[in-house]
């Protein structure tokens, strides 16, 4: 299993080096380097006799075992953000071929979806959601799935086979929470919701010197003060993390008193309502207009399938880590639709989208055998 | 008095337009427009029968009287800020050509310094630097002297005269205290002096959802906590102004946490003692390195003068109102080498450095009221 390992991340450093910009790791939505990745993981699955093909939407997958029977379907994305490092997406794909190649008995579909991050359109998640049946895109969408030689008119075959009993969904942790609990393997229970609002707080702008104190209204002492509050309330509150990300000053200049300041919040919670309170409390301690911007809603993973990977997890011998996921990724789209579970790998140093991101090849065999474990525990089910 | 007042006003206002962007007030070191307000105000000292000359640095200087006798200097700056109001600086010179046309008994140079405010080559106070015999400038500044058809070599010739008594200038209190208080006038004691910091909070940028809040370093929440700081310290100590007006955050997005801040640190108070406890206690409180831009001492004027001045407010029947002057002005300069007095006229709204700067007509009266006391005390020890 370490050789395994080992192969799976050699194989993705392979994929690392197909980019659109020589020296660093770019991989956008159906760009040219795309069509190097499917003609390696392609070869690869058909050398594993898996039927491979690529949808509408430029996800690559590759069957193993009947078409008919009930299939699990294991898959994470292709693209990269900007100057990515070798893990985040793919690492996910080449686990489900890894996964394939060892011949469990039942039928796996491995798929590789085309876009998750969003760089190139603005519109993340366009490969899960070809998945779903939301491919209502239009143009210019639909003109670069043509210019890359495919016809948006087959999007709707892209969606999932009807016998599919499960997603599940193999990705770096991108944060470092598994590291400073010194744990290879974490497994997701819900993928957190999300706020999002833009803070506008007015003050007056005024003459730094020949202005008293009383006499103020200095918007960034009032931002000031509310990112205080901010970061106190999130650390009384279990599970909620709060960010005030980004500042606008204006006139942002040493000798005037900052007139006005814009500010962004993000509240994320696994349970909706804590994020919601949380939100509210923040937003009327903030002397401000606020804009909302996001309110997207928590996804719980399956519960029958995440206690069967937690189960898998455990014969690893390694203590099982129940986790909520801070981002998004492929399961939260597809969550709603097939049950989904979802296995996160320790992050070294919580560094992500960045070329320094890392995997560890004993935390990958952990992976590799709690998969198995858990196709066999599928199998006894399904088989 | 009010008819004298508001003819100050209306040449203030001819004088805004003499710009070099035309529909606003912008009016920078010997710019063409300077070359009007020398034939405006020349002709205007001439119909007096003062004797005029503009000096090598472009100042324009008109004596009243016997130039063998004590004189005093009254002055201010002609330049502009960009987009300027009508007032800022010339208000002092026509004032002080005002009450030279008062036909006073002593002699009385009136100067307007050509260059306080530091726009065209980012050194302010050239004018007044002339008169105190700080001219080794060099080019591009002597190129500009040369270009207006001055010429640098002479310089020196533009030193105060020996027998120079006193300078006294007026000027719009560019701020609200005055207003607050209900007040035409207020003299200046001090003007302040300054430190001005730029401090860096290093922090860690992260994933704002997959970085649970113990895990932070958030350095915009480390930036707040000390802007707080910053703005309780400066309340809490009287004739302390302290201001962070400039913050810049990287990488500055909303789902990413701050992972270093810079802000900018402006400290003022007219006693140097209490400007550097407070530095040093607002420096202790930052967890940040900080750099010094900027350590000006505060200047005291004349405690003579200014008793005379302070005297003469008094004549006006308004309460006599003694403050610091948060920011630089000509008499800052001259104020080491020429006893200096200053006379704040109150600022509708505390507005400068824009088109709606304002002067009020009864203020002015009061100014040019105070003026001539002030004069007749001066006669009544030099004549």
């Amino acid at each position: 299993m370490r050789a395994l390992a080992e192969d799976v991340i050699r194989r993705c450093r392979d994929i690392a080096r197909m980019t659109e910009v020589p020296g660093e790791t770019t991989r956008t939505f159906l760009s040219p380097p795309m069509r190097d990745v499917h003609e390696y993981l392609g070869a690869w699955m058909r050398g594993l006799r898996m039927q491979v093909h690529v949808d509408a939407a430029g996800n690559i997958r590759g069957l193993h075992g009947d078409p008919s029977k009930p299939r699990l379907m294991i898959g994470s994305h292709l693209d990269t953000v900007p100057n990515a490092g070798a893990f985040d997406g793919i690492l996910g794909v080449v686990i489900g071929i890894a996964l394939a190649g060892t011949k469990p008995h039942m039928a796996l579909e491995v798929i590789g979806f085309s876009e998750e991050e969003g760089v190139r359109f603005g519109k993340p998640f366009l490969g899960s959601r070809a998945l779903i049946g939301a491919t209502d895109w239009g143009d210019p969408i639909d003109e670069a799935i043509r210019a890359f030689g495919l016809d948006p008119a087959e999007l709707p075959a892209a969606y999932y086979a009807p016998r599919t009993i499960g997603y599940l969904e193999f990705h770096i942790e991108q944060g470092p929470v598994l590291e400073q609990l010194d744990l290879p393997l974490g497994v997701v229970e819900a993928i957190v919701g999300q706020s999002r609002y833009m803070l506008t707080f007015e003050g007056k702008a005024n003459h730094a010197g020949t202005t008293p104190m009383p006499l103020r209204h200095d918007a960034l002492v009032a931002a000031a003060k509310w990112v205080c509050e901010v970061d106190r309330y999130a650390r009384e509150h279990d599970g909620l993390v709060a960010t005030v990300g980004s500042l606008h000053v204006s006139p942002n200049a040493g000798n005037v008193i900052p007139g006005e300041v814009r500010a962004s919040l993000d509240v994320r919670h696994a349970r909706d309502n804590q994020r919601h309170r949380a939100v509210a409390h923040l937003l009327s301690r903030a002397d401000a207009k606020a804009g909302l911007l996001l309110d997207q809603a928590a996804v719980n993973m399956d519960e029958a399938l995440t206690a069967a990977l937690a189960s898998a997890v455990n014969a690893t011998s390694y203590p099982v880590h129940r986790m909520p996921s801070g981002a998004g990724h492929d399961a939260m789209v597809i969550a709603p639709h097939i049950p989904s579970a979802m296995l996160f790998l320790r992050s070294p140093g919580g560094i992500s989208h960045h070329p320094d991101e890392l995997v560890l090849a004993g935390d990958v065999e952990a992976a590799l055998f709690a998969g198995t474990e858990f196709l066999s525990q599928l199998e006894a089910q399904y088989v």
